[in-house]
């Protein structure tokens, strides 16, 4: 399968929800698969907080593939020699589109905190701008899990003629305080950081010298995407060895896991795009007030179908019920179809758990279900 | 109701698990009602983490009572005028007795991290040399919450003919993986923070300026101690105003509450202490090796009646179900009961949710159950 990883630069101003104004911007994104002549076979994918635009297939200098691997290539549930599968970096991330870390034009100097606060709406509109770019005016489906799934509702409800099916997953209507709480352990401990130094890092340093604070945050993160469940399957009470590194004896295998994955990952993500997604997907709501969800939902054209997983711990199975509940309520029980896959990994099941359901989003785009 | 709060300090070494020696060292403590003169009134009560000796009753220069005065004292479940009602301040903690802020006999120096890691086991020894030299070798009752709740099954299997009855709520037998993860980022974040100083730092300053390190753990713990659906129904997804501290707009009431719960909490807890104390709970573990656990509980003589809490989120109600079943697996169901309690406080339902259990304690008390 190949890869085709292009950058895509916009011009015009994109009119935020905020009142405020992105200009220019730019859009790195990935294809897989070949846009068919009449434009009938695309898919969109949409990633999640520490997600990109790299969702399947190897780099040739890298052993690691694509965040959605096992879900897309070729001969697979997103079968890329059917489909033409477009995956974009959200603007706000830090792999390429642009984020606080880009200048902020005219000047060379990075936004850091001047850059406007982004909601999943700003985020679906600079996609479709890039789509339009590229003559895609229409798609077979968007598929996302987690802030993906946001953007997927998003699309649905907003965007009501742009896709036939619209598949959220492990995602929510709108952010619940259990959540916020999660990312608030983040936020906090990145501004608490003296080396994030209000945001005026020196980005060098800091992948040199790592952000405590952003990996603690991580380390909250990890705790939300995971289960209790999967804690004592994959740890236990096991003790890693004791490498000298802490004052007080022993160190659990947990601990260690919780070190090894958020340690390391301000090299790879960046403190100022991690606030900024975090406070996009706080404030995420499809209903605008939870009160009008009727409404929102009332707009929607497609076929959605909701997939939750039964140990996710941080977008609870209810959530989705929820929205699948109040689409029956409104009168689009025939637009909708609900399914909650037993799992073990937790919110993290969307992303490890595929071969649950596979088959089933196969199925899905195949008009079986 | 009369409060005594006092301190006994002891000469003799205490003998710890981890092979090193406590020597001297204090313990502060409250009493409520009167020693009968048979000595068979009594009941040992024991806190959780943040908890105090200051179990109930009101100092004639605070408004906040004692934190389980809802359940202790005059007419109460916890009745004072039958029962004389004791609560210790663990050894490690910050509020009086022993603890790495302690003086570093014969040095003035407080031991910070020369203090020795605890276990509940010591914690326990600690608390039977003060009731020793009280002259209280047996107990009608020991009852305790989440860490409390540790050190009452440690009274169960270890000392078994101490207590009649043992009632230990909202606890485990031996601290899963997922507890130990939210220590975790309390334990990281204030080993990161520059003015923890490596656990040098000046008690003063810290007071006077906090310690964000501290707080930030105290955020994961809060989470840990309530739930989803305690969140929802406390926060939903309602703004707190804007105070211009915020670079981000807009705070929700949820991130107020954990702001306001925690950035206070360094100004009451000391970060050495809490350190250990998540050291001592995730070291915590019954069986000493959870395969063994029937052999511990093989050797408890007394009831115990364990009472567990539907929705809380940190020792989950199965936990203590499987003490249950282990005791009716190894031929003593007869001294055995198991309540769950239809909760919505999560966790801190032993704390917050008296009501609910108040009666049926008073019941076992009087042994009607």
């Amino acid at each position: 399968m190949k890869i085709e990883t292009k950058t895509a630069r916009f011009t015009n101003p994109l009119y935020l929800e905020s009142g405020r104004i992105l200009e220019p911007y730019e859009i790195i994104y990935e294809t897989y698969g070949t846009l068919n002549e009449d434009k009938s076979n695309v898919i969109v994918i949409c990633h999640a907080l520490a997600g990109s635009h790299h969702a399947a297939g190897r780099y040739a200098d890298e052993a690691k593939p694509g965040w959605w691997d096992k879900f897309i290539g070729d001969g697979k549930a997103i079968d890329t020699t059917k489909y033409f599968v477009i995956c974009t970096n959200n603007i706000g991330s830090c792999f390429g589109s642009t984020n606080p870390m880009s200048p902020n034009y005219p000047s060379n100097e990075p936004y850091r905190f001047k850059f406007p606060v982004l909601t999943i709406s700003d985020i679906v509109k600079a996609q479709r701008n890039l789509f339009d770019s590229l003559g895609i005016h229409h798609v077979r489906a968007v598929i996302g899990g987690s802030m993906g799934g946001m953007q997927a509702l998003c699309y649905a409800i907003e965007h009501p003629r742009f896709a036939d099916i619209v598949i959220p997953m492990a995602t929510t209507a709108y952010t619940r305080p259990w959540a916020i709480a999660f990312n608030k352990i983040a936020m906090e401990a990145v501004r608490h950081d003296p080396a994030f130094n209000n945001g005026h890092y020196d980005k060098d340093d800091l992948l040199a010298n790592g952000l405590p604070g952003l990996a603690i945050g991580r380390m909250a993160g990890l705790i939300g995407y995971l289960s209790p469940t999967l804690f004592n399957k994959k740890f236990s009470r096991n003790y890693a060895h004791t490498d000298g590194l802490y004052e007080l004896f022993g160190r659990f295998e947990v601990e260690r896991y919780l070190e090894y994955n958020s340690y390391s990952f301000p090299k790879i993500f960046d403190p100022l795009s991690y606030l900024y997604i975090c406070k996009t997907m706080n404030i995420f709501d499809a209903g605008r007030n939870k009160d009008k969800l009727e409404d929102s939902f009332s707009k929607i054209k497609c076929k959605l179908h909701l997939i939750s997983f039964s140990d996710d711990m941080l977008f609870f199975p209810e959530e989705m019920e929820e929205i699948y509940d109040i689409m029956c309520k409104i009168g689009k029980e025939e637009q909708v179809t609900y399914k909650m896959i037993e799992s073990e990994s937790g919110h993290d099941s969307f992303l490890v758990e595929v071969h649950k359901f596979e088959n089933y989003v196969k199925d899905i785009l195949e008009e079986k279900i």
